[in-house]
């Protein structure tokens, strides 16, 4: 669209070719204008035809890179995070997993520090592997273990600190792209260092003190909140959720997605929307052997495998996928997944995903839609 | 009010009394009309003056008044329940414990059911002491048990059954008064007997399989409801709540209510906020020798003693209480509350209160008022 | 229910009379406890039954009164308005029109003010005749003529000053007996005497400069206000309202609320809801020789007549009305409205009528209900 | 940033140069991947720093364009409107007036219908100068007359037909760049002509009929809708609400935005809110002689200068304004306007701008900003 064809002047709707045409064209171009006519199927497409393409990162890959990074980059002010993010092929080397959504692997060395800063970017860590590391948000150290997701509201100074004597590596999303596109992007440095009160290593944040028990909430917090207070979801709470779901299903009541397929939302206990305003963030479980509906949303995704091994489809095409492999679906594409019959002696039975989107965007402005079943 | 002393002429604002003056009043009798100069007082005063009254019932004559009713009263279709209401001395006899909240003993023997029904008051239960019955909610066999909170919004069929070999009590909380008020009520009889399948007695409700995982919402449940989906809100939980609280104050972040005094509130987990339309719950913790700041609400209170003892002051009234007890604070009247400094053995060392309150109705109608510290 | 009968030991549920429950009853009242098994259908009645009576006034009885107090009662401090209410003949001699809501005529004679005060009552003025007073809301003059709909926000300072030369009457309408029920009530006296800027006698308020243009806001004053900004809602708004939506269905097109009945709504231009948290205010006409379906609601009404004529039928009652009169409409009794045939040379050639009625409140606690066509 | 230089080794927070980072580098090429710590100053910087530019359009300039595109471009089928699209010229070409926002000028000849279709994309029409063509919206035909606002929520069905004898010219507005980053768009074709009953030309709309009355809504349309009903927000209202503005503030009362600085905002009635999801549309009017304080927000707008003269300072660009003029305020740049002091005989005696802008996208989402006075 950026060196647009003008369409043949056969193409529906289109002006007979003249001197004349060809001049106003140039007039318009004198004039930093622009004909809707000729532009018209590209800008107003009859359903999301995404730039993007459906995508699979290997763990395996992206890890190796991310350790020689580990010696190779320092951490610290200017560069601000050891991060490598997924840099979807279709988006013209920009480091977007999709044109809305951020999502990179990051590490950190033992002993080292991330310096704190802050963002308008909402943010959130998945950790698919390891620990030993704190998030510390408004002063807030958070550990951070395999299975936990820690969501960090925009605009919340933050840093990271590694206690352990291992390497750490996660995964980070945001909504960059999004803020990039529509640029309302704002940051700024914090300390270069962190006291020593907040390299303390607790077993459980503040946050989770005051916000993790479920449908209570602490009297002295009156009054809803833009983004979520809970800055960590552990692993076991979301496991058993999803074990949950499937006991309901089993013993013939109703709480799965679809059959053999549960799936919980990572929401605030203050409102029950999502965690944050731009991204949604969920996670799936499907049984061995199931494979899902094909479905298409208006919006993209992000997936990563955190157990199991599977197939999946996006569009036209199809991907091997294991622990860690991580995964674009572009809007309007379709989705579905299988989860592998037989498992390794090393899987729990079932394949599990963490998923981030960008529905609660659409959502917001009335653009969400989908659509079940076979895709057209 | 209803008979009302005419004010004397020499109150302000007052006519001269007068042969004509008379024969005005009583042409307002005659086209049933009233003056508003004669009443403004007691309608329009200058801050609540309720015609409730503070009070306080002693568990232990509730319930053996409970026991007594239990071998002489059935419970069957009809009468409905066997539950005694708290009435109110200022409120004419009536069966209101304030104003808008009627709160109950109801007590269940064994191998009794009470039968199904439903109406539009919100309604819940709160266990005290015992075990052995379950609540069964929309087909949802959910058992109680001490500490447990149990909501059950408005319109709900409902039933109970005792499984157990000894009778259990516990406290109903309602808004009857309200709903009488406004005259707003509906209700309909179910199933004289549930069955088989509904008279199940499971450890977990399926409404916790949903609905008790902190932060998690079932993906195939969407959108926020008008009353919680989550049916019990298990004492373990609140427990837990109250003690990170009072750990959070102990290593000097905030957290709690006022220096130590924990405090949650029940919540929806769709929306975060209180459980019911027209009910607000909390459970309160105070830790020995503490006294509470006088504090007084635009609304009223009902609580009950869970556990420890200390004196409460409403008003002009001040109680002892101790397990079991339940007192009324009317709108506007200042309350606090006093742990004892020494507690006996089988304290848990902290006087832990139940509360609910009118509250979620004067906030949906921005009537919401309170005054803290020294009472006026 | 004040004096219960205890029920029959024949009536569905109850116990045997023997002596034991005899002195268990007592026991009862001697402890402030009732039961419910002899109170429940009282208390949970199939559907609302009111206490209050469906009853009309005549206008002309009304006026008659108010002149005769407008020369025997002064109107000052104290009494503070020359306001007589209607007494449903339902509630004890109580001041109320219907359970919730409160309807009064208030008369101010020439050069007289109506000393400044507020409250938390939600208020407003409804003119059926006449005009010459302002009412001086926050220290903004509003002129009240026929047709005129003036809502007052709960806690405005407000007073009124008759600047004609002849009395001025009008109807005031609030949530009295709401707040009275729930005790919620707050008020406080403002200046004894307007100064003379706000005594003078603009011909639209400042608030109709800001807020009384369609669709449009000013970008001054953002977001939305609990309760409406714009002080007077103008007759000719409404009457070009009704007359466009009788002028769509002569067209064709949808808009009326049934063939022959225009309604419209005040709302608040910062939300689009109802104008006060606790009452809602409508404007239905009626066009010749049309009956509306007969429709109950849980929740009550007030109306007056603002023109036109014809009969009403509210559950066994039926009565011929005309301009001026006014009528209740107690919870869940059915009501259908007949508009003359033929008119009178004074009328427009329709029924005109003001309702006003405490639906927000069921609706923001989730107690509405109706039922239209033929009623149960 | 699609062809990032890699920072020098010395800038901040930047690795050392080595065979063995350049081998790190092209790994992450090969892997589809790109690091963050290269790419953080343009991805997060400190504040938005805009691609657009500030620039100006000449009305006569386009509009001459346009009165050529007349003769030499058809409208129908497949390229659905003669639409001439700002381009900035920062933005590579694209038909983007700003990231987020497309303004056009669309010309219909004498008799011309532009075929009915519908997008989510919103829009709006906005007329500077003419009149004879009427907007078919859901089969409602609206007149658009000089100064009329015209917003058309996202898939609604509608077509245009000029019915006068002379060509008319206005201003389109859409989210069309937002719904192409985000990737949210739906396109259908309705009808290709629209029938004679739609064809007809009545002076106002079914939607004004209905909602174009202040404070005031139909019975018969219960609950908020996402975006407004009402198609048509007349010119006459709108300078009446402004003309209100200035006058309260010539009486001492606020009311204005800034000092000689009216503003509405076009909102809908049913919420109150912003007309669209994605854009709000306000009117400026500034008086002779006054320069609006410097203002930054987060957030892109388009302006078109209604009526008056003056300049505009946008960032470092100070352009003079007339009448037509349309200009673009990219994100966080400063903007300040100034009216002309004296001002020529065709003048209404002040600087009139249409504006329109994302905001309601940056407040939905929690990234509104702005600061005011003196730019930093």
């Amino acid at each position: 669209m950026t060196d647009p064809a003008i369409p043949a002047p056969d193409a529906p709707g289109q002006p007979l070719p003249s001197p004349e045409l060809a001049d106003l064209y140039r007039g318009f171009d004198k004039e930093q204008l622009v004909p809707l006519w000729t532009e018209i199927g590209e800008l107003m497409p009859a359903h999301p035809r995404s730039r993007a393409q459906p995508h699979r990162w290997s763990w395996r890959e992206l890890l190796g890179l991310a350790e020689r990074a580990g010696t190779l980059v320092p951490v610290g002010r200017g560069g601000e995070r050891r991060a490598i993010a997924l840099a979807n092929p279709g988006l013209g080397g920009m480091p977007f997993a999709t044109p809305t959504l951020w999502a990179a692997i990051q590490y950190l060395m033992p002993g080292e520090d991330a310096p704190e800063h802050r963002h308008t970017q909402n943010a959130f860590r998945f950790v698919v592997e390891g620990e030993g590391v704190w998030t510390v948000v408004e002063g807030d150290p958070v550990p951070m273990r395999r299975g936990d997701f820690l969501p960090q509201p925009g605009w919340s100074l933050h840093a990271h600190h590694n206690a352990a004597t291992t390497p750490m590596a996660w995964i980070d999303g945001l909504d960059i792209p999004f803020q990039c596109g529509i640029e309302s992007q704002f940051f700024e440095f914090g300390r270069d260092r962190l006291d020593a009160a907040e390299r303390t290593t607790p077993a459980r944040s503040r946050s989770e003190h005051l916000w993790s028990h479920p449908g209570l909430r602490p009297v002295s917090k009156p009054g809803p909140t833009a983004a979520t207070p809970l800055l960590c979801y552990r692993w076991e709470h979301t496991d058993a959720a999803l074990t949950d779901q499937l006991r309901l299903e089993h013993d013939g009541d109703p709480g799965t997605l679809e059959p053999g397929h549960a799936a919980v939302r990572y929401v605030s206990p203050t409102t029950g929307a999502d965690v944050l305003p731009t991204i949604r963030a969920e996670f799936h479980r499907i049984v061995r052997g199931v494979e899902t509906a094909p479905r298409r949303e208006a919006g993209s995704s992000v997936y990563q495998v955190f157990d199991g091994s599977g197939s999946v489809t996006v569009g036209q095409e199809t991907w091997r996928v294991a622990r860690g492999d991580l995964f674009v679906v572009p809007s309007w594409q379709p989705l579905s997944i299988r989860s592998e019959a037989s498992a390794s002696d090393s899987d729990s039975g079932a394949l599990d995903l963490f998923q981030f989107t960008d529905a609660p965007i659409f959502e917001a402005l009335g653009l969400a839609r989908s659509t079940e079943g076979d895709p057209r």
